[in-house]
């Protein structure tokens, strides 16, 4: 089935946003085992989207439409839609009804012009927006099925998720059930995984099972698309493969599916009764920020300090007795997070202390990234260099350090070989 | 002129990676007066862009094609544009020259198949990329002129601003120089910025000066695209229209052109001689993580602090004394500060403190934000109510107190409403 994309909106076409909804909806259809052939994107402008929907109409099976659903002027999707059609608009009663609901529920009065929104092409199915009043529709042109959807993230997903793909999936003809696993690491580069995993495949011969990969440094997400007739169907292909998975990529494994890694490192210290303290220097407050707004953090993360300076250590943590002012070693790292667990009265102290490289910033410049983890009675220690340029160096420590956490906290060895250091 | 843009790239496509490169393009474009009237996506399929590039050449007079230049196997830009363009491939001497310099300076062998990237169509115009190995050209397709440009983004970006735009400036008849003028503000809105500037256009009546926005909560840029002969043209068309801006937004520019708020912030206290000491709660680092790895910030940055709770805050400055289990008061924030001053030995201090409402996150969760900054003989307090949501309260509390700062520095009332706050 071939599936095209039309993006409107001068907002999109002119670069003020970054068009996040075409790569959402593309990846999505590509995690059902759908793809998406071609992608048009044109501005709020009557001539180009009825040349783009013609187009696409003489191409595709398959086309959504994304934006142009608003109560505003320059809202023009349903008007063009119609006219590619050739049939007329009509008020449909069923939205207006469910949009002055809407405005009730909320104690104000529809405006006038949001009964626009409910003019739809006389040919046109009404597809559900449960939280908005952007009112998605599908309707034939020439040989394809359009399916109009809101340009609203929130509103584009749900739609999306809940109706169109389900649309989709049917005229396809693939097996009823569609499932997409995925496992979360750090420490393995996106070919070395693929190295470790390309057989896996095959583990399932009748071609049900997809691999695919999503690199975004310094994580990489590995997935599996699985095709089945039903949902045991496809629990037993999984099984296998998902087994294979986490043996190979074993404990780089640091979240699945929508877990991520600072939740993983909140949740394990919530069920350990823990409580953290943080010590950073370079990655200045990086790492406190990914863990610290999440809800339940209040309980947990104790404190979190940040200096530039590491001299400025003795006084942030009220300590004497070891030299913070030469070189960095595995001694002078471990007695910093001792002392901020003290100091924070926390069970747990992870300290990330980073050298940074002298001069101007460049694609060979590096830090040693010194990492330990205390608890009252015993210490971790990590050391690793990174190159690649400040930002870099600053990202893959905030990793390096969460992770050393998570490896801790789920009793698994704190010190393995990465892809990404230098040794 | 009639511009269109055309992305390559599986990846792309696919929505593996965020098609940041249309939007940077269109920005480009739309800074110095130049729009795109359409854009397409195709993968790394010899039809979709032999049709992709067909279509193009038909309706625009212009089109930056994206991606394909590289040395792999899918990388076929080159390929089609002489296939569309009608014409053959001949090996580029001068490309190959220079490739073969950058693997050598580099202390390292050209691997054979970059040799591809030196194979342009017969009757291309070579583009140089002094940054990388893939060769930009421009050549005729049909009745419009297509220049092909990497899909890396630094290399796009410089053959953008250095070869392409001016290329099209000169084929659109557009006057010689395009100056390009913003001001970044916080706490007005783009509509009330609208309202406050809608006339100022016309302080130059022939229309040679645009002016624009863009809102990237919690900050708005304001653009002013000045149209003139030459430089002294550009300058004197400029500066009424910027005094203006400057009077009318006032206190609110936060920063000019290429510059930050954190830039700014770092700026002023490396002026002052001072340090900064950080308080935060909920923001979590947040602000810290903003300044911190500035370069110049090991000399400014003396200490962050980031607690949950902040009765912990009696351990993490070593005080007491005064109550922060209650309701927090303007006397407890500014307390906090002064503590935090003295504990961290700095010139300056700053905390920001948040009351977050209770319950799960929703539109109207909201937050109370306590801000105090104290230096050694002063303290400045201001408070504020923002709803939002979680991630709006967070995002908002680190840019109100960050500029509550800068506007401490540079002399200004700290305390001024803004459009984003509920009293």
């Amino acid at each position: 089935m071939r599936i095209e994309i039309i993006c409107t909106g001068d907002e999109v076409l002119t670069g003020k946003i970054v068009n996040t909804n075409f790569s959402y909806m593309s990846q999505k259809l590509e995690d059902v085992g759908l793809s998406v052939h071609w992608g048009t994107t044109v501005g709020d402008d009557r001539e180009s989207l009825l040349a783009a929907f013609q187009l696409a109409s003489q191409r595709a099976d398959a086309v959504i439409v994304n934006g142009g659903l608003g109560p505003t002027i320059d809202d023009l999707s349903q008007e063009i839609a119609a006219q590619a059609a050739g049939v007329d608009l009509v008020l449909n009663e069923e939205w207006l009804e469910k949009m002055e609901t809407f405005f009730t529920k909320r104690s104000r009065i529809m405006p006038p012009n949001n009964r626009k929104q409910a003019m739809l092409p006389t040919t046109a199915e009404m597809i559900d927006n449960p939280i908005g009043t952007a009112c998605g529709f599908a309707l034939d042109i020439g040989r394809a099925r359009f399916f109009f959807t809101p340009g609203v993230p929130r509103e584009l997903r749900r739609m999306l998720e809940e109706q169109v793909i389900p649309r989709l999936l049917a005229r396809s003809g693939a097996p009823a059930t569609i499932y997409l696993k995925r496992f979360h690491s750090y420490g393995i580069g996106e070919s070395h995984a693929d190295a470790l995993l390309n057989d896996i495949e095959e583990l399932v011969p009748d071609g049900s099972v997809k691999l695919g990969f999503r690199a975004h440094y310094p994580q990489l997400e590995t997935k599996l698309t699985i095709r089945g007739t039903d949902k045991d169907d496809v629990r037993r292909r999984l099984e296998p493969v998902q087994t294979a998975v986490r043996e190979r990529l074993g404990n780089f494994i640091l979240a699945e599916d929508d877990q991520t890694l600072e939740g993983v490192v909140l949740a394990e210290l919530t069920r350990q009764g823990g409580t953290l303290a943080l010590v950073e220097t370079f990655t200045s407050g990086q790492i406190a920020a990914r863990i610290g707004h999440l809800p339940g953090a209040e309980h947990v993360l104790r404190c979190g300090v940040t200096v530039r300076e590491r001299t400025a250590l003795h006084r942030a943590l009220d300590i004497q007795g070891f030299g913070l002012a030469g070189d960095l070693s595995q001694e002078t790292t471990e007695a910093v997070a001792r002392a901020a667990r003290e100091h924070a009265g926390a069970t747990h102290a992870l300290a990330v202390l980073i050298d940074l490289d002298d001069g101007p910033d460049r694609i060979d410049f590096g830090g040693t990234i010194w990492i330990a983890i205390a608890t009252a009675d015993d210490v971790s220690f990590r050391r690793s260099r990174i190159l690649g340029g400040r930002e870099w160096v600053r990202l893959g420590a905030v990793e390096l350090g969460m992770d050393c956490l998570r490896r801790y906290l789920q009793g698994l060895p704190v010190v393995e070989r990465i892809d990404f250091e230098k040794t």
